[in-house]
């Protein structure tokens, strides 16, 4: 069944594999007279494709994008956007001999499973190639968002096991494209790359911890009960792969606060209503409360790693060996990062939309 | 806009607010044949409802459901089920003197924000009373489930800063329901009853951490790239009030693994593929993969506490203090589990039905 | 699968049977603010229900509607609206003894082959009663409408193969509810009233057409490519037991005539944008041009006739006869009027909030 | 807001303008396992597209279909398929003069009120070229139809007040294609043929009935109360730029029957319940029924045509004339058979998937 469009007033639906002719996304919803140009999404995309630095995959993609529709002269015209980015360095002879072995961590075994029959090239839609699509819809949902003084960072702030200290909003904007760890405390970033070598060196891989964080939304993003912001979020922010958890404020720490601890108190400040302390992070009831929106997503360790890996064979059903070679990135948290603010982006222009009517 | 179904192929709409005459949900989607009675919805909302012990509220509902459609001569017909419970104790006195004083960590402010106006009474549509509900339509597609064989457990594993040791399932199955906070390490329930009593006694509350597992769950279900099954999980789950991290199997950890102890190798069991770990929490590119499904919870300090907290006046614009009065439990992941329960239930009901036509 | 819930930004979810304790209906998506009652949605519901006149079923039901939730001091507070109204006159006694011998016209045969097990009694969730929970939520659509200058009205235009003249807007909202068939033109009125009660005494039915007008519908409702106004009009109207075909404008006519004449020329009037005729009935390319909406559909007649009728017994798969006791109306125009206006309701409202952040 | 993606459980999401770089579809929720070739899809468009024969629009586009994503080995694999249609030989020089005044009985009125802005070149987004979007998609889901033994026939009934005899089904799946009115009645084929010519002679347009016929569908399918099958296909046909109206089986005529004539016995036939009538057009309560499902649209005359139209001009709100030169289709009815196969089949496709579970 369907699975591939998210969003219900402003949705991308996206499509492709990593080793077909391109992937793509359709972007429906978006508000006419946007001006918006390929440079807009490129952008973005640049942020995320393949071969930026030594630790990334050195797969080598241009992503270019063509816009083939929704546009004219410039500005968006209501209708359906479609972006196109082809592939261009797909490689897939390494995939034909573990077409039956199938990669611990990875879709493999479950989409086999589920469809029977799977385009094993690269890992096909399963690939973290697909989130280029999600990345290129996600630069207009920012497009839409900047119109209305929203504002989306994201930083890592933890990679294998080196973890960065706190750091101000403007450290997050001044620094993260600086480093290739994406860390905004460029201390702990030189640690971090350290260890991304260590584990490249290794033949091993490590995880991490994104914080992705609004700014500028107001009061009243979110539809309760089951619409909330916060769930929406979570959602949007798991089903990015090699995402295992979602936080949103103090998260996992508030399981050990007391109640007095935890609550933020209101005050007024300068005529309006703030809150003091942010461990809501920024969702109440479900509800953006105009303090700044502030989540945490755990990245597992990238699971091909070039050791050997026990597995079993589909096809003898026995137990055998795999050696992944193909081409892949040792950490993964330094390119969720456009993955990461693009599904906070879309998430947040689907409930700007929603919202809208009330104003 | 909408916001108060959930689910696509097997849905619920709640509806209700916490001092009006009731509370409910339709059921859409159900299939038909399948035995159902009021007594198999009350046992669920028995485990949720207020006053079961000295460690919840004391507002007394016995919260007895009705059916009052999609049942014919005991069985379900396809067609949608209505269920009712109505509100019995409602006390609102106690919020007529804060309606314009938000309490901290609740939804007062932002549902002020986002409508302008809105029922005060005992919280609304935004009191923990909305979750029956949920527990009620959870328990239609947890029979739906046991027809196929899955089972849903859930278990308070951390509360006030007490972890619970590891545990079995036949533990989790046996102890949870012996003692008032839910735990299935005994020894560590004794020790989280007295965070809990001293919590209140001390006017405030404390939070914790619960564990839901599914046992049984097929390969296969889950809907890539955005319906994935895990991407679900975390929208249900992170949309209950107070909920505020969610993680799947290994979850935060996973940030401080390598790929090599991250990856669960595959093989051959009994001419059947396993995982010899379970570090993915049973879902692997966001489709089961018949592995048990683990996902863990924060559940935050309920943010109703008997002392006194900054807050603001929402007429004058002026700082002020808060003293909540109301009926209220000093920690919610004992209550939270057949809530959480009722959510996993709901996502895999949906997506069985949903992968069903592939069989 | 689910396929009760109507609408995507003002939605409805529909349930209960004939026979059953009850139906009802819950609005998502209502504006917060709207001033309602229960008279407000009784007066359609008295409209609606059975027994009002000798053209109708002498099934007595007062159809009494209780709001259970969404609405604090008199207001909508954005929140679901969920309403009840009891069924008190079931008589399923006529039932049993046709349980296995599907009515001809009727949606018996076709509930037994989907569900393989459904309630029979009153024809169950089949039954026409369904529709006054479609009326109650489509009052609530008119509340909102209303406040937006939008006014809906039906009347019948064609009954028993009895003609009604052109009438204009005013006559309509005189002479409907003047006379037992809802009839516009009170000559005709008189003739098709005979036309019934010559049916009924011929153990027999009749069909007709009703015309319904939305009017005060401004330019821009409507979402093309597929949730297009006409489309969702003609879902919404086709969707309601008994019609079996829905026009737009000339509808059926224009089939025999040329582009010159069909195509409604703009001019201006008074400085606005008007057509000097409705060929298009208020709707091009999907959108509404702020010209009155105005469609026709044709509703067969009553299945239900005192005679004997050809059918089958299911269980032993051999030809038989059926003669239907029960209670029923001789034609259904007149009493479809209220639910077409309801359905006609919800999906402009739906679209007035799914336009509404253009403005 | 969102409109452009058509079914829940098998969806299409179609994009593109008519004079942008392509337009194009992808299909969501296509079973895995399906044989599938470009030949299968262009065979659909090659019908569709423009310049077939002297009836039709002497644009030319190849209209050559691509698949981007979805398939490997020649089967699909359950992921989105993505289709491209590369738009050629679009010629804008003829709209620039008419930007600001809209040409009666076509969308660019509402789609200047509504967006504020549009892509006035060739009709923009509301073009007929639109539907070869929607024909590629159509071309899967008669596939999967295909594969469970449905088949979908249409042809004109009617053309410029010419009625066709009635028909058999072989007549019309051996002479629909052999005409270029595609009107299965060879001698008023002919006859039609005569009254294009002499509209497009006149600078006319006539418009027409086209019947469409669903065979070999199961009892089962659709999902009442409000996602009926005839109240999708209603939607699905009625959303079909130049469609004003829609009926099923007996149709409007039905106004004119009496319950005896209307109503289709049951009777048993090999073993088999079948009706001896089908008034119904084989859809009881929303449900299909086994019989076939037969269906007609009327289609109003082009709006296109090359004489002197009053309109007016939208910057200076005053009244003018436009004289619409472009390329245009003297009458639509011939080559919106593709299109109204197409939403049939997908309409089908969808509910076939949705009952499946049923199964």
């Amino acid at each position: 069944m369907v699975g591939n469009t998210f969003g219900k007033a402003f949705a991308i639906t996206t499509w492709g594999e990593s080793h077909g002719p391109a992937i793509g996304v359709v972007i429906d919803g978006c508000p006419c007279g946007l001006e918006l140009t390929e440079a807009d999404i490129q952008h973005e995309l640049d942020r995320r494709r393949p071969g930026q630095s030594d630790v990334s995959t050195p797969r080598k993609e241009d992503d270019k994008v063509e816009i083939l529709s929704g546009i004219f002269q410039g500005k968006t015209t209501g209708t359906p956007i479609s972006l196109l980015i082809c592939n261009k360095d797909a490689d897939s002879s390494k995939y034909e001999s573990i077409k039956d072995t199938p990669r611990p961590g990875h879709a493999d075994y479950t989409y086999f499973m589920k469809y029977g029959f799977r385009d094993y090239r690269g890992g096909g839609r399963a690939s973290a190639r697909e989130t280029a699509a999600r990345v290129a819809g996600g630069a207009i949902a920012k497009k839409v968002l900047v119109a209305h003084g929203i504002e989306i960072l994201a930083h890592v702030v933890e990679l294998g096991s080196v973890k960065a200290s706190p750091v101000t909003i403007d450290e997050i904007r001044t620094n993260v494209e600086s480093n290739p760890v994406r860390c905004a405390d460029l201390k702990a970033a030189e640690i971090m790359l350290g260890k991304v070598k260590q584990a490249r060196s290794n033949n091993d891989s490590i995880g991490g911890i994104v914080e992705i964080i609004a700014l500028g939304v107001p009061p009243g993003f979110g539809e309760p009960v089951f619409d909330k912001l916060d769930a929406d979020i979570a959602r949007a922010l798991m089903g990015i792969g090699a995402v295992k958890g979602v936080e949103i404020g103090a998260g996992f720490v508030c399981a050990g606060l007391t109640g007095s601890q935890m609550n933020d108190p209101f005050e007024i400040n300068n005529g309006k209503v703030v809150c003091t302390s942010n461990n809501a992070g920024g969702i109440l009831g479900g509800i953006s409360s105009g303090e700044n929106i502030i989540c945490r997503i755990a990245v597992k360790p990238t699971p091909s790693i070039a050791r050997p890996q026990k597995t079993v064979d589909l096809l003898s059903l026995s137990d055998t060996e795999i050696v992944i070679q193909g081409r892949h990135d040792p950490t993964i948290p330094p390119r969720i990062i456009p993955v990461a603010e693009a599904m906070m982006a879309l998430v947040l222009a689907d409930h700007l939309i929603r919202a809208d009517h009330l104003s």
